[in-house]
């Protein structure tokens, strides 16, 4: 193997393909660990030994039946994984869990191997990644910088290409921030996609578990294994892989309002928010600037009062009895709960649901949003000057997030004029995963970065690994509603994209029907008769656009399944055969455009 | 005008059509009013030439323009009317509206005249209507009886006659019990349905605006003017009034588990309850009976920790400055709220939470609840005994329903053995408020019961008033889509709403398709050979549910258009002729179900 064998699941799984061992795998990430020298990253890690049994357990590789087969990932360590310590970085509080977390469970199911544990914000409070009593993980691109948090070292570890992915989790954006910080995607889910079940909460009305990634196709593969509801988990929904695929080509993008962009005075890293949006205006998406007083005002909530409670009641018992095990900074942003009545609490929640309310109109008035992931770096001194105030400062763009109930995609889109990593944070209501991630994808492979801390370049991957069909309905037209043809506007107007030309089998005859306005032909399946295969068009359309066409097709014509010359079947015109006895069959011209133009001609 | 003008509102109307002056109806609802005797009712009434001027000033009769024109309807004081003290039965508390509460805004602008503010118990809390400074209402069918709370004043109000309907709200079952206790119907919509705005809260998370009247076409008619999402209210939701009209045929009717039924020794309730559920049964639905523990539990939550704090958080200055002002029984209850914290307040949602999990599959497996509205009847002694312990009692089947996000109606069902009132209370998902409806509806005509306390009958309507149009597609089913066939659900799955069953035009030739699973038929329309009417049923789904209907629809059937016996055609199956050669014509049948029965007879 290379000495440097890529670990995104595309080269890797092609490296196994073609004769790799897995064993060689492991003992690469190892020795990527040791040269890392950073004590920071792994707060436990798994014996070599061990991992290489688990992978040896998996069996040839087989990605079909195990899509995360040989795939190594490290965990953060408010994360349990059955025989090794959760400490939540705060060394009292570690027990040793029996079971996986579910999504452990899951991924471990599809065959991806635990390396170790990861460093975070003790309790997983914090953005910044150096809230822990243990060494802070380094950033992996600029050592002087913060690493970014509170998902630190699962971030590290997966930018230092240790591991092809890392579990996170995220509340505020733990999620997120790290990812921005290092170069790499942060997938931070749909609240509830994934299962809180066998993790430590923060807020548990709030937190997700997330991933971090070198690839969007990576990450969403994860997603795709560990998208599943939980019925153990209260807070566990159903939210299916779906919509991921070529990216609409015209997105409505919601931008904060130029006056309301805050970046502390980072002007690098204003200019480099700038080009990411021409980038997307450049692939052809309309930005739409938002007032964002609201999303602030949003944002502000998650550290004022009713969710602070909730990270105490979280571990009420433990804090109450073991106040001094805590980070100082920790025990601060907790204590301040202790107070709050259950009043209180409510007060927090009304003044939410005026704010959602308020900001409901302009989510809904665009597809997606996209803001900074972070809007300023921090250098490790600046942050031990004002460690609360530049936290805070960091989740200018993500605190507002889980509240309001939003997923999003951390992505690189290019390097600051500092060298530094420049990241954007795509937004989208609920279930909306897949368009974040295609539209993320696509910003991804624009901005043409190596992978994380590596040399490694984006793979040329097949788009979406045919992982997820989009929620879209394929609908093949026959007649007026072809390209260029009287009725495509219909198409148009609903939203339909053009797929592709084919045929259908020979099972079918064609005929021209008499008397209709505009000209239509009739398709009709024949069985004991000879037929002919007739050139079509495939259009998709959504559920809701589908549903108004066929609602509008007007008799003797009607949707039934056709059967196409590649051996696939999708919806389509078919005819009613009362209608067709007296009809001209034009089954010889071998499709409607071609009828027209050897008739007219 | 008759001495006895029956005040629901198609009657009245038919009155006003006919000439009835709306002075003779305002001055016979006084006349009521005084007759009835009963200082506990009102606890502000309006000036009579107060509500004559309203009346005036609503133009010559109208009932397209304005739908409630010149209809009498009474508030609880919890809810605002400008220009008349609002209390909360508590005289302490009271201020002077300016302006209207939503709800009463939009009832006034559709031509409804306001009579009075009615009394409750203190701050909605109670479901019994005697927590009140002010003398108690009596109960309009037996005055030995608690009247039923907390919205005590407009239930009786209503059962006599004094005005067509009257606004309640609903938080523990106030706008249920009443209803149940005085032999009229109850409301309870889609929390968010109807704006609180202008609403003293009690939960503000769960409170809702409810609707007594004297016939569910009423309660549906006020709910269709009333239920406007109100940007002002953040915890308002858009609930369109829909899908009231015909019950779908056979519906799936959830009830406790016979061991799980609680009636506290009221063998009557219990055999009254029972009686329902016979004659659910012998209309053709089916009775599932579900396990009970949990919504017990879920049911308990509400006067335990958090929600009892929500109730203190909403008067808290109040409550903290005059303590005092408060009835003993309602101080108690929030005063045990002040100690409560914040992280109480979140173990009470992780609670709830935990327990909706575990309901929401026994929700899902049906298509309503039908539960007993209250356990039992409780004389005013039996209370005065024992306060608390039986007002809790009277909440075992309505104080889960709104942490639930159920809708639900109060509906009459007959007299029981002793004479006293029965009723029961259907309820359903959220948005569901128009199905609840329709069914309360069948079992209300089926009754035969007299309105509320007077001696009026159910008037023959016009069902479902064609009160509001919706966005949807009629779908024709033919087969195993049919009501009670194997493939109905996946109609009831994708909310289709049954509309009627129907025959097609003598066009058609119904086929039993071979070897499809489950067996179904082919529908083909025929021109060149004599044809049948096939029986059929028409649903209707949205645009989004139709295209995914149809999108799943295998081979050979298909969707076109279908001519209905009534010269009225719809989307419906059909079947591709090729596939029909060699089954077996069935058209003899008359329709799919008739063949099935015919056939395995």
């Amino acid at each position: 193997m290379s000495m440097d064998q890529p670990f995104d699941i595309a080269s890797l799984h092609q490296a196994y393909a073609a004769g790799l061992a897995v064993d060689a795998m492991i003992d690469q990430a190892y020795a990527r660990i040791t040269a890392a020298d950073d004590p920071g990253i792994f707060l436990h890690l798994a014996e070599i030994d061990t991992v290489k049994a688990a992978a040896a357990a998996l069996g040839p590789f087989d990605p079909v039946a195990k899509p995360l087969w040989g795939i190594p990932f490290a965990v953060k360590d408010n994360i349990d994984v059955a025989g090794m310590p959760t400490t939540a970085a705060c060394p009292d509080y570690a027990y040793m869990p029996e079971t996986d977390a579910t999504v452990v469970r899951l991924l471990k199911a599809a065959g991806a191997l635990v390396i170790g544990k990861t460093n975070l914000d003790q309790f997983a409070t914090g953005l910044v990644g150096v809230r822990t009593p243990f060494p802070v993980p380094r950033n992996a691109i600029d050592p002087t910088l913060v690493p970014g948090g509170s998902s630190s070292g699962s971030a590290v570890a997966t930018a230092r290409g240790i591991v092809s992915f890392a579990l996170g989790t995220d509340t505020a954006g733990s999620g997120r921030i790290p990812a921005g910080l290092n170069n790499i995607i942060g997938l931070k889910p749909t609240v509830g996609a994934l299962s809180t079940s066998g993790v430590i909460p923060a807020c548990r009305t709030l937190d997700c578990v997330s991933i971090f990634a070198l690839t969007v196709d990576d990450a969403w593969r994860v997603f795709s294994v560990a998208a599943r509801a939980a019925a153990a988990d209260p807070y566990s929904r159903t939210i299916p892989a779906i919509g991921y695929g070529a990216t609409p080509p015209v997105l409505k993008i919601g931008v904060p309002a130029v006056a309301d962009r805050q970046f502390f005075g980072d002007a690098a890293m204003a200019a480099a928010y700038a080009d990411a949006l021409s980038a997307l205006s450049a692939m052809g998406h309309q930005l739409v600037e938002l007032p964002f007083a609201d999303f602030y005002a949003t944002a502000n909530l998650l550290y004022e009062g009713a969710w602070v409670a909730e990270r105490y009641a979280a571990i009420q018992p433990f804090f109450d009895a073991h106040e001094a095990s805590l980070h100082p900074v920790t025990r601060k942003i907790y204590g301040g709960a202790k107070s709050l009545s259950a009043a209180d609490a409510f007060k927090g929640f009304y003044a939410l649901q005026a704010l959602k309310k308020k900001v409901e109109p302009l989510i809904a008035s665009v597809d997606l949003l996209c803001v900074p992931t972070a809007p300023r770096h921090f250098t490790l001194a600046e942050l031990a000057a004002e460690p609360i105030r530049e936290n805070s400062r960091l989740g200018t763009y993500t605190n507002f997030v889980n509240l309001l109930d939003l997923c999003g995609m951390a992505v690189p889109t290019g390097k600051r004029t500092d060298g530094l990593p420049a990241s954007i944070t795509l937004l989208g209501p609920a279930g909306k995963d897949g368009l974040v991630a295609s539209l993320a994808r696509d910003l991804h492979e624009r901005s043409g970065l190596a992978l994380g801390a590596t040399a490694w370049a984006l793979p040329k991957a097949e788009l979406a690994l045919s992982i997820s069909p989009e929620d879209r309905i394929e609908l093949v037209v026959v007649g007026a509603h072809l390209s260029g043809m009287p009725l495509n506007g219909e198409l148009k107007a609903l939203g339909a994209h053009f797929l592709r030309e084919t045929r259908t089998t020979a099972a079918y005859r064609l005929f021209s029907l008499a008397g209709s306005v505009p000209p239509k032909p009739g398709l009709l399946r024949v069985s004991d008769a000879p037929g002919g295969s007739i050139e079509v068009e495939v259009w998709s359309l959504s559920p809701d656009a589908f549903g108004r066409f066929v609602a509008a097709i007007p008799a003797p014509l009607g949707i039934g399944t056709l059967a196409l010359e590649d051996g696939s079947s999708a919806k389509g015109f078919i005819v009613e055969a009362s209608a067709v006895t007296d009809a001209l069959d034009i089954t010889a011209h071998r499709g409607w455009r071609s009828y027209l133009l050897e008739t007219t001609a």
